[in-house]
């Protein structure tokens, strides 16, 4: 049972930026070869994160919304007193929804919800080049 | 190293129903024949998701009162502007939970605490039949 | 395509108490001989949980006091009626965070970001003995 590793490139524009992934992970999974297994989604980094939603302009502005209820930029962050880059609210937002996320896929096709996509979640305070690794695992027959 | 996908269908009554699934994904671990390995377990949809605690009738009234202070049924969603389904909150915290868990396995037994449970999360408005997704992954001795 | 599985051991000193064990995840993909594939990182128990930081003295704090704003102490759980001990935020963090992480890794090295730690976060409201399972799946060239 083979796998196959792929390196995703992506910018983001600015704090809360979310970019749907999930045509280019289903790529990732053709590209394999693999018929049935699964596909890891993971973000090397502290300040961003992955997950799934429907990818609708009105949820890209309340998952947000959301997590600043959860780590308002208001509140006083000890990373602040080291670091001074103004983003610790990233850094708890990133660890808590979490830069990792693993989806199944049949006959090559991942088995996503029809409303479901794969989404990237830029939570740093400005604009960045990322780069998002997704691992398949799997059998191919 | 074969793979196994098994789908399991389940029924919520209701908004913050919380149903425990270990034993079905046990199941799936058996029938895959593997002996060490993993379990992913994944909820195709995007107002659902899976996580791990201890099923008491306690706790599976605290985790939703929880998932409230964070997204509550009282905020504006501006998925309602388009979609006027009232499940805003839904979304959001779906997406915070997650929609998959990945659980090893050893002597064909998941690595569970003694208290600790596999749960699907319901947090659409309404009864729901779902679906979730489970893919086995390992060695055969 | 094999796979390994090794248990790492820990103890915590107190309530969020935050550990970094990166490099004995790395230990355990560099034992299992794998070259390519995924490492999942899975907390068996209800009062602990598994993510990624920049592990740092401030964000160590950082993160339990997000996660005090959403689960504080102050507040009444229903687990408390039946159990009396005290943890309730403890189980509802924990389901919140999540209990398993998967890292990809290649060429022998996890592909974590250069400030990203592998943390295992306590959330019980006492020292606990602790014991972490890592399962390394993927190819040997």
């Amino acid at each position: 049972m083979p796998g196959f590793t792929k390196r995703l490139e992506l910018a983001t524009d600015a704090e809360n930026d979310i970019v749907d992934m999930t045509e280019k992970v289903q790529q990732a999974v053709e590209e394999s070869g693999l018929k049935s297994g699964i596909a890891t989604v993971f973000v090397p980094g502290s300040t961003a994160a992955v997950t799934t939603m429907e990818y609708e302009p009105g949820l890209t502005k309340d998952f947000p919304a959301m997590l600043e209820r959860v780590a308002p930029k208001s509140t006083a962050y000890e990373h602040q007193k080291a670091w001074h880059d103004d983003n610790g609210r990233s850094h708890v937002k990133a660890s808590l929804v979490g830069p990792s996320l693993t989806v199944p896929f049949e006959d090559g096709r991942l088995v996503l919800g029809t409303w479901q996509q794969i989404v990237f979640v830029e939570l740093d305070v400005r604009p960045r080049k990322r780069e998002v690794v997704v691992q398949v695992l799997g059998e191919e027959t």
